[in-house]
């Protein structure tokens, strides 16, 4: 594949913490309820007696290490950064990312960072054995030396700038390993091999003289003396807590605190139950391997399910009741409803349970009843409606209220209410439909009920799409998820890509209200979908051949994502609502046209990159919906689009890799450059696990 | 006095957290468990309508609220850093430092830190309210617009970088302000004329527009409409609150965790109680005014008690002891002893039961009983003797261990045995006999009787000073707290500083043996204390008129803190042990001679800046022990300088407000530049309360 330096995360399930690395010729380290890179310097690698020590290049010039000097002034015995070592090149690295680890193979060592995730089942149902399994904080590194071609034993090391403390000191030895505050730890269980490292320049001592425990050290970790002629392994876990109240708005800790002690409870537990975590990491490199996907497809896959874990956070408030939050990468926005009706298709295959708790604390706390305004300003009733977010930076905002949306403001921070009602419905259908949760589903009836209403609220004219805005907006008027892409895709009023979102949602309705026998109910949402397709097909131009994303102003975008509202119902197994000669026939013939048309050089693919482009007006594209639309053109309206496929994942794999290395995953790029234009280190495109759901 | 631009602490006490401010052209902020001053943007000022708005200089070009450029990418209408004002020049500024304040005044603005501090009686004493009062980890604020002269109202602001939420969110309008997280916030109760903001770019919407909340913003903080015609002062609460265990090796909370449940009570109650604050911090402010001491010991005073403050800890472990910590600036050891036995005067005026704290925990867990070695290397039995810290950066570290000592070290960071060992005893003496503790003076007994046999186990050749070392040491041989000055004083053995110590050691534990009704251990020390005199004074050259800083390799090193020891005699009341007419008349005649011989210009008055240097060899200088040698000349052997007195301390305080200027109180500082050479930061120089003790 392309370049091997590029960030990622390597993070445990609902931690809202992560290890980063991957950048060559930068550190990385420990990122806490954040997800940004840090630049500690790590130091990996190994010397043999007589040779320069070789370490991978994820270390700068300029090391944080340099504690001694405030000590000991100006000695020159003291200068920080006299190593003595050769960095890997990069042409000397082999990197693997696999499903759940990356690898690092570079002359006789390699590194491999293990991050297992697998199906969680509700809490409720686990004993806490089986909690402290799945919710341990800690992620696990295995360091290898082949030393079998040598007759001198090697020291190998594993190390970090910021560490300020051995672990032997507070475990009585059961631990071997380096630590900082309270918070996190590189740890190993004790071997005669081992040795802690601490000190201000940890890397020369340990490789050519004695390793020091230096107590005013702010370099730690591990050294291990691999004897000669041997092969070793030595796994360690990179393990985190996070104590105490982390978050406002909702006083909440996070829920492993009620499991774990300590950070040095984390890490002995995860290396004592290393073999099944190890297990089940290999279970699933096995299965994206064996897919049927082409690589570069399993290498996003792999890249992004890293950053989805790193952005999950399961907390538990005071009462004991557990929040789960989704934090949306470099903006850290929590469980922001455009990722999580994204985000539904990982969230169902592995823990729909937590899908069922973002919709019941939607409602619960993030609903607010509006009213809606005609262009004239005129109000009428609205109905119900949902917040853009819940809050941002383990900040939970107010009841009814996110941290993105405000009053009187034109385009980006506006509302979002229409999208924010279609999303708790989408979502919401999908969950209580196919997670077999019946329960929910009856329980659930009132809301999808409101919810029914609101939308036909906001057609004030009955054509089946919005065209009242909420009067949040003040005096201004709702935007959609594609706020800051463009203005074919931001404003929400007569909009293409809303209004089959708008569509979708009365289909879904539809098929709830039948599963729950509620014939009225039903039937209305059937008729409005009628009307939203007729509407949404009478705005075909047959001549040109496509859609235009706004039907207002003589606006002559195109867009990709005119289709993107056709996964929910062909999720819910209706393809007759998604076929050409189905009930809605029309619109999906011409939206099938469209398509065709858009996908174009010059149109919706970018002219330099051949990448995909959202919109024709625009070079800011989102891989998260590319990825999505791609899925409903292969699977939903059966594009066969040849080798032309595999050079598009071509392209949008080596966005991640080149023009985004330095921001793990990456969602908004600009389609020409492919570098990183926003939505940085972010989970969304998580759903690219809809590329495994070959069989549906 | 001099420059009025230099970082200084605003802290309350005991709990490990400041807020910084005072260079100009540069931010500060919250610094919490650290002392390092934070650079984040800091804007107080004021604006009227048609006038250009302006700011306090504590802020740079380049703020950190760029949150917006990643959302809506290149749009430049919001570029950062628009903030259309005119910095307040530093000749329009009039800082003044109080003992319990720092107040800036320009323009028609004036803006206060208050920081009250005063007794604290054991906490066992006090009811919860009292604990509350006095444990409450937040300091207050005072912004003051004088609008008399204006016939349009302006508008007044307190708002800083790093902000990400407004306190009504979580406190239903009963406090008004700016966070973040779970750990700062900045808080005014509600008025009319009071509004939060919070916003990417606040300055110029809150002085030309509308005030935003903006809840993805990233500056934030108040803004006050004066009403035209009006003087206004509003008082803020500058709130911390580190919840959770904070400590490693003892698991501890800050003790204030048991009295507050957030950051926003925190808050609340000291505005609530901002009165009887500003109260005590008036009675602290006038105390100090009122001092007969010149112009720049009130200042060094002021300033190093800011910083002693920042340096203060209270913990509760988990079966809810107290443990008192002062941290060591920017080396963030824990209570490192040699600090302690100089602070002990701040904690007996203010809060001796800290002293007794750390007494007992040095005893209980941060000691040792060791071996003593020849300088042959043979072993013999030693003694009792104690830690030079207690760990760092909020690490406990093992018991009998710290986190400087390490073995087989040669110079810095080898053991400091026999010194600890004097300063517990020192120590353990001013509080057994100064404090009315008598209790406490009983049950130590034991202690003191080891303490002097182990003494007297390093002295093997009887002539009462330290001749062994520890075999701790390993290869190496102990050092001194001078460890980084110079030769000179760095070595242990046959060193002049730590014999005069190890007399004051001895001449303390006589007084507390006869006190304890112990007359042999009394004989012995006093015998002890008469065997060191007659070394130290038999070193004395009287042709050169110095004694040298070390007895053997012809060292000829002429330091000032020969005398350093005779302010332990003095302070327990012991006139006669210091007088050139008691029983130890010899040597400290001796001393006399050997001060006015070192104290001149190209020895140990440094001939470029006419400051104290510590050494005649080392340009390393340590403020805090200047000041505690010039008491020790002044009070105890009653040198009269005259007007060199002033022009001396004026010299000193220069070196804080200019050389030291980014560092906040500096306690190593090159005595000819004036310039940081390390303990930046520094506790220790709250020693300078010795000004106050004109009685004794």
């Amino acid at each position: 594949m392309q370049s091997s330096s590029f960030y990622a995360h390597h993070s445990p399930w609902g931690a809202y913490a992560s290890f980063c690395l991957g950048f060559y010729g930068r550190g990385g380290g420990f990122a806490l309820s954040d997800v940004h890179p840090p630049d500690w310097n790590v130091y990996i690698g190994y010397a043999r007696p007589g040779q320069l020590g070789r370490l991978l290049p994820f270390f700068s010039g300029s090391g944080r290490g340099k504690g001694a000097a405030a000590f000991v002034g100006t000695d020159p015995r003291h200068d920080a950064n006299q190593m003595n070592v050769l960095p890997f090149q990069p042409r000397e690295i082999t990197r693997t990312m696999t499903w759940a680890g990356d690898t690092w193979q570079a002359g006789d060592l390699t590194f491999r960072l293990v991050t297992p995730f697998g199906p969680v089942p509700p809490l409720e149902t686990l004993d806490e054995a089986e909690r402290r399994f799945h919710l341990a904080p800690a992620i696990l590194a295995e360091i290898t030396l082949d030393n079998r071609s040598s007759d001198e034993p090697a020291r190998l090391i594993f190390a970090m700038d910021g560490m300020r403390r051995v672990l032997s000191d507070v475990t009585s030895g059961a631990l071997l390993g380096a630590g900082t505050g309270t918070s996190v730890a590189v740890a190993c269980l004790p071997t005669p091999e081992a040795q802690e490292l601490l000190h201000w320049d940890i890397v020369e001592p340990a490789f050519y003289g004695e390793p020091i425990i230096n107590r005013l050290g702010t370099q730690g970790g591990l050294v291990f003396t691999v004897p000669a002629g041997e092969k070793r392994t030595y796994t360690l876990a990179l393990a985190t807590y996070q104590g105490g109240i982390v978050t406002t708005g909702i006083p909440a800790r996070f829920a492993y605190t009620a499991l774990f002690r300590s950070v040095e409870e984390v890490a002995a537990y995860v290396l004592e139950h290393r073999e099944r975590y190890l297990a089940l990491a290999r279970e699933r490199d096995e299965e994206l391997e064996r897919a049927p996907l082409n690589r570069y497809r399993k290498f996003m896959l792999a890249h992004f399910t890293h950053s989805y874990l790193a952005n999950t956070e399961l907390l538990m408030d005071e009462q004991g009741r557990l929040i789960w939050v989704v934090n949306e990468g470099e903006y850290q926005m929590m469980n922001t409803f455009d990722l999580t009706v994204d985000q539904v298709y990982w969230e169902l295959r592995y823990h729909p349970w937590t899908v069922r708790n973002n919709l019941d604390l939607f409602v619960a706390r993030y609903s607010y009843t509006d009213k809606v305004k005609d262009r004239e300003g005129n109000l009428y009733p609205g109905g119900i409606a949902f917040t853009h977010d819940m809050g941002v930076a383990n900040h939970f905002t107010p009841p009814g209220h996110s941290s993105y949306e405000r009053t009187n403001i034109k385009g980006c921070f506006s509302y979002m209410s229409h999208e924010q009602l279609d999303n708790w419905i989408l979502t919401g259908s999908l969950y209580g439909l196919l997670s077999g949760d019946e329960g929910w589903l009856r329980e659930a009836a009132p809301v999808f009920r409101d919810c029914l209403a609101s939308l036909v609220a906001r057609d004030r004219n009955g054509d089946g799409i919005m065209d009242a805005d909420s009067d949040r907006c003040g005096n201004s008027s709702e935007i959609t998820t594609y706020d800051s892409l463009d203005a074919s895709l931001g404003q929400s009023r007569n909009n293409l890509y809303l209004a089959m979102k708008t569509w979708a949602a009365y289909v879904c309705l539809g098929r709830v209200f039948r599963r729950l026998g509620l014939a009225a109910e039903a039937a209305k949402a059937e008729d409005q979908a009628a009307r939203a397709a007729a509407t949404v097909a009478s705005k075909f131009i047959p001549e040109e051949g496509y859609i235009p994303a706004v039907f207002e102003g003589g606006n002559t975008s195109r867009i990709i994502p005119a289709i993107e509202g056709l996964i929910y119902p062909f999720m819910l197994g209706d393809d007759d609502a998604v076929s050409p000669n189905g009930r809605f026939g029309r619109l999906i013939s011409a939206l099938k046209t469209h398509l065709a048309t858009v996908l174009r050089p010059g149109v919706c693919i970018d002219a330099t990159s051949g990448g995909w482009k959202l919109s024709s007006t625009s070079e800011n594209t989102w891989v998260s919906k590319i990825i999505l639309c791609q899925y409903v053109a292969e699977r939903v309206l059966g594009f066969d689009f040849g080798d032309r496929s595999e050079e598009w994942d071509r392209v949008h794999a080596s966005w991640q890799t080149e023009g985004c290395a330095m921001q793990a995953a990456t969602d908004q790029v600009w389609s020409n450059t492919g570098t990183d234009r926003g939505s940085r280190l972010y989970p969304r495109l998580v759903t690219a696990v809809l590329w495994l759901d070959q069989a549906r």
